[in-house]
């Protein structure tokens, strides 16, 4: 079973990566991006076929290791 | 209009990163886990309304810098 999870930073943290990609963007002609933010893409495998208590793990996944939910939402897409 | 921009290793790239998370998430005791890849997911806002070049400009752009082709492969999803 594949998750896809994705992480992102919160709205009104600052994401100098992604301002400095839109500014390269820009240099390189690409004049109608306005705004760049980065994030994590997570691929999991998983071997549990049971989806019982597959949200309960992945959300506690997320809150434990993959994403800082200080700063950091995420969300999933499971797939069958 | 906002872009999604996901870039992934290709198959058969080595992860490093991936092979720590997955330990880390057998070690804390999910061991359903079998294999974890990351990625970069990237949003882009565009001033620009025209979709004709949309496609061409997005492609352009993973290749020139958002992706390195030789071992990354990319998608994406045009938000409307």
């Amino acid at each position: 079973m594949k998750v896809r999870v994705y992480v992102t930073l919160k709205e009104g943290i600052l994401d100098p990566q992604g301002k400095a990609v839109k500014h390269s963007l820009n240099t390189l002609g690409y004049s109608a991006v306005e705004d760049v933010r980065i994030g994590k893409y997570i691929e999991l495998n998983l071997n549990n076929n049971s989806i019982d208590k597959l949200d309960f793990q992945i959300k506690e996944m997320c809150n434990k290791l993959l994403a800082n939910t200080i700063i950091e939402d995420f969300r999933y897409e499971i797939e069958k």
